[in-house]
């Protein structure tokens, strides 16, 4: 099943929601969680579907979840409320619920992105560059790394810095950062919506850290897409600076085989205590 | 007025809302707007007191507006719908508007943080440090620097490393970054509310760029808010790195006297073409 079949959404046809707002019906397809949680990326994208096509735009400018709960398998409904609908962005508020029970809510402007590679008439300023990655093929799949990679790891393409996967092994760079090649299989195209996938796709950053935590679970993630992607390979680069006060923060950066920036991201993660 | 009554928000006693809504009852307070515009950390300062009165929980850990439309001084309505009321968050989303229109929409959770400087059993890691600032009384307020100072520089007590704020004298450092000292007149004390409007409060980073942008409305911010700020000082540092497609990011750090990390921020605004 493709990306986008796994993210579709339709129209609700079942029980109606109040009157102000619109309801989608999608299914959580299995796979697409880590220890049966589906990822974080995943569910906002098929989130971000509903939105869209509520808005009738097609571009994420600026979207963000709050991660209630965690996502299992199974049909869910999200629920859009249209905020303001302006000429250069629309505004939506999102409820993916089960149940009645909400388990991620979103806010998102949608709009028309420039492709990747179109010169606009406005000011421009590059204060950073792609990550610096050894080529595709001495980059390193999860698949390859990992004593027993997720089911996941198979739903993405993803090829890891050497230097970034010791965690894999048991030996953590010490460096809290990740950084990679991310397409999807078969080179199926991402859009903007897979651009929202890809930006909570990569191993938590954490894990190359030298603290003692297991997990970090996602509280909010923010995702600016600043472009549409050209076809092919995505590099990415996931940092986190500060671990204080029982939380973390990972930046991220996403940039096309054009060198042009497709997305900045930032969460913030719960640091919990690892259990004894 | 100090701007804890500025911010005041009462529980509604006008026409009812939706039942499933909290409405909250405000005025936007004239003085603090930028040529008619309220300020946006100002805005988002008083709809996370309707929202920490709503959920009972007196921090917010994350929280993100939508600046939908600009908001002028007057009355307001804040409608807000919990989301869900965990054990360490809770979550809603919130609506400022006026006649009927959404004029600023935000998500936040809110929590208990932990007061600046009290040590809490978990892992940390630093990988950055306060900006580098010269001593306050060499730093410099926009009323001493600008030809017309706003209003709304008096509502806060600001002054800038003199390397930031060539522009107001039409020499720009060249370099989109703002840094200096915040706090509140008379030393109010800022709470984690006031390190909201401390997160917009700097002026816009792209006055120090050498491009052609008269001003850079906010479509989006987020705060994350890391600890409960000491008294005194904040210094805080404002950074773009990319403007692209029309649009640029503004990444901040803020920090106490104490050498805490009180909170990390990031909006994304619009680049107007300058009119000719």
């Amino acid at each position: 099943m493709s990306f986008a079949e796994a993210t579709s959404v339709t129209r609700g046809t079942t029980a109606p929601p109040p009157s102000h707002l619109e309801r989608f019906d999608a299914t959580i397809t299995e796979g697409w969680d880590i220890l049966g949680n589906a990822n974080g990326g995943y569910v906002l994208a098929t989130i971000a579907r509903a939105l869209s096509t509520a808005l009738e735009r097609p571009d994420p400018i600026t979207i963000t979840a709050h991660y209630l709960r965690p996502v299992s398998s199974g049909p869910a409904v999200i629920d859009v409320e249209k905020v303001r609908e302006g000429r250069t962005l629309a505004s939506a508020t999102a409820r993916l619920s089960r149940d009645g029970i909400a388990l991620v809510e979103v806010l998102g402007a949608f709009g028309d992105l420039v492709p990747s590679g179109v010169v606009v008439d406005a000011p421009r300023l590059l204060r950073g560059a792609p990550p610096p990655l050894p080529p595709v093929e001495e980059c390193v799949s999860m698949r390859s790394a990992a004593e027993s990679p997720t089911q996941f790891s198979t739903k993405v393409d993803m090829r890891f810095h050497p230097e970034d996967l010791g965690f894999a092994t048991g030996n953590p760079s010490g460096i809290p950062r990740m950084r990679g090649w991310f397409r999807l299989p078969d080179d199926e195209p991402l859009g903007t919506i897979g651009v929202l996938l890809a930006a909570d796709a990569f191993p938590p950053t954490v894990f190359n850290a030298s603290l003692p935590v297991a997990w970090a679970p996602t509280v909010e993630l923010t995702v600016h897409v600043r472009a549409r992607p050209a076809r092919g390979w995505l590099r990415g680069t996931f940092e986190t600076r500060f671990v204080t006060g029982g939380r973390l923060e990972v930046d991220g950066e996403l940039w096309d085989e054009t060198d042009e920036l497709v997305a900045q991201s930032r969460q913030i993660a719960l640091v919990p205590r690892p259990t004894p």
